[in-house]
C-alpha cells in the first residue's frame, strides 16, 4: 500500500480525501492540529525544519495546507502559500517523493467568473474555462495558487523529484454536513446571516450548483492522480458533473480517468434536517 | 512630459531605457545605488516604507529592479522578486499610477529552450513560443517572474490602480560595450573564461543570435508601452528581429506597434575593438 502524506489533513478537503480513500493508502497527516484517526505529525508548513521528517519514506504528497481565503492578507498568503509551498516542494524533493498533488483553486481563473456572473450561471451560457485558459487570479490567494502551480512545474522539470505534479483547481468542497449544492446557503441560514427566502440564499445556491465538488468526487480525483504514472505536470479542474459548471472536466477525464459521480442536478432542494 | 519612475535604473536594462528615451519622459531612478545623470531615490525595493514616496506623482512605473540571475537562491528571489514585486505594485496602487511596465523574462518559458536546444537555434526549426504558451519556468528566478505577471494581472483586474500592466519577457539585453550578438561571447573572452576558438564561444554566439534584444529595441518597446492606452494586461516578448528567435514578436507588433530595428543578421562578427 502506498504511503501518502496529506498536508492540511484536518481540514475540509483533507478529511474528504482520508474519509473516502481509507484503506486504499497508508496516510500520514501533517497539520497544525492532529487529524482524527490518522497518524499525525503536528507542524506548520511555514517551519521547514519541523515538517521535513514527515516527508521521509512517502510515495506521494497531497498538499492541501495553506491559507484558504480569497479575503486573506498578502502577509498570510506570502507565509502560508508561497513560503509554505516552497518548504513542501523542497521537502518532497529531498525525500525523493514521486508524486505531488496540489490543491490549487478555481480562484486562479476567478476573474472569468467575476466578469461574466451572473449570466455565467445560466445553463447554455457557453463559457468553458479549461487548463489552457490564461490565468486571471481574483485575489492574493488566487495569485499564490498560480505561483504554486508554476513552482510545481519548475520542480518536476528541473529537479529529479518530485517526478509528477498534479494541480487541482478545486471548486467548492464542503464539510460532510453541507456536502450538496445547497450547502453554503444552508450554512448562511444556520449562521443567521439570512433566511431561506432571501436573494442571498438563492444567489449562493446558484453559484454552488456550478462550482460544487462533492467530497467523494474530490477524493476520487485525488485517487486518480495517485494511481497515475504518465503525467509529468498537468492542471485539472475539480468540480462535480454539474450542468452549469463552466470548468472543463474533459481534460481530467481523458488524462487521468476522472469520472465524477455527483451532479448538482441530483438535488432539487436541501436535504431534510436531522436535528 | 510624463513622469516615469524606473526601478533598477542603474542596471543594464535601466540604462538602456533612460539613455535611449532621454528627453521623452521625466525620469526618476529608484535603485540601491544612484543612477548617473538622473534624479535618483536610493532605496531597496524590499523596504516598502523607503520606496513608497518615490511613487508619488508618477504617471508610470518601469519596474526593472530585482534579482536577475537564474542561478539565484530561493531566498534571494523571494525577497527581491516576490516581496519586492508586491511592494512596488502596492506603492503604485496607492500612488494611483496609471501604467506599470514589468521586466519579466524569457526564463518564464525557459524549459522550451532547455528541451529543444541546440536544434532550436537552427534556422527553420519552427518552434514559436508566444504569449499563449503554457509557462515552463526554468529556475526560481523564472517562477518568480511568472508570479510577478500574475500579480500584475490581479492588480489591474481587481484594484483601481494600476490601470495597465505590460509584462515584457525580455531576452538578452547587454551593456553598451557588448550590445551585439557576440556580446556574451566576447565578455567570456575578456573575462578569460575561454578563447574565440572555442566551442563555448560558438555556443554563446549561437544562443545570443536568437535571444539578443538590442538596447534601442528594448527602449523602443518600453516606449511603445508607455505611449499605449488600450492594454489592460498583456504579455510581450522582448527580442530584436533575429532570424533564429523562437519568441513571437507579432503580438507586440500588432498590439503596441513594436518595430525592432536590429537583427542578429546585421552582425557577421564582433565589432573591432577600440582599446
Amino acid at each position: 500500500m502506498n504511503s501518502v502524506l496529506v498536508t492540511g489533513a484536518a481540514g475540509r478537503v483533507g478529511t474528504a480525501v482520508t474519509d473516502h480513500l481509507e484503506g486504499e493508502y497508508s496516510f500520514t497527516a501533517l497539520d497544525r492540529e492532529p487529524a482524527p484517526d490518522i497518524e499525525s505529525v503536528t507542524a506548520d508548513i511555514t517551519d521547514s525544519d519541523a515538517i521535513t521528517p514527515a516527508f521521509d519514506g512517502q510515495d506521494a504528497v497531497v498538499h492541501l495546507a495553506g491559507e484558504p481565503s480569497t479575503e486573506a492578507s498578502w502577509d498570510a498568503v506570502l507565509q502560508n502559500n508561497i513560503v509554505g509551498m516552497y518548504n513542501c516542494l523542497e521537502a518532497a524533493r529531498n525525500a525523493e517523493v514521486e508524486s505531488f498533488v496540489f490543491a490549487s483553486s478555481n480562484h486562479v481563473v476567478g476573474m472569468y467568473e467575476d466578469e461574466f456572473a451572473p449570466d455565467l450561471y445560466e445553463p447554455g451560457f457557453g463559457l468553458v474555462v479549461d487548463h489552457t485558459a490564461p490565468p486571471r487570479p481574483d485575489s492574493f490567494y488566487g495569485t499564490s495558487k498560480l505561483f504554486g502551480e508554476a513552482m510545481g512545474r519548475q520542480y518536476v522539470e528541473t529537479f529529479e523529484y518530485p517526478k509528477r505534479f498534479y494541480a487541482l483547481r478545486i471548486g467548492s468542497v464542503r464539510s460532510p454536513r453541507y456536502d450538496h449544492p445547497f450547502g453554503d446557503a444552508e450554512r448562511g441560514v444556520d449562521d443567521g446571516r439570512y433566511t431561506r427566502d432571501s436573494a442571498e440564499y438563492d444567489a449562493t445556491v446558484t453559484r454552488m450548483r456550478a462550482t460544487w465538488h462533492s467530497r467523494r468526487d474530490l477524493a476520487h480525483q485525488v485517487d486518480r492522480c495517485l494511481r497515475d504514472d504518465s503525467v509529468e505536470f498537468d492542471i485539472f479542474y475539480g468540480v462535480s458533473d454539474n450542468p452549469t459548471r463552466w470548468f472543463d472536466v474533459e481534460h481530467a477525464r481523458a488524462t487521468i480517468g476522472y469520472r465524477p459521480k455527483d451532479s448538482a442536478d441530483d438535488w432539487s432542494g436541501p436535504p431534510e434536517r436531522s436535528g
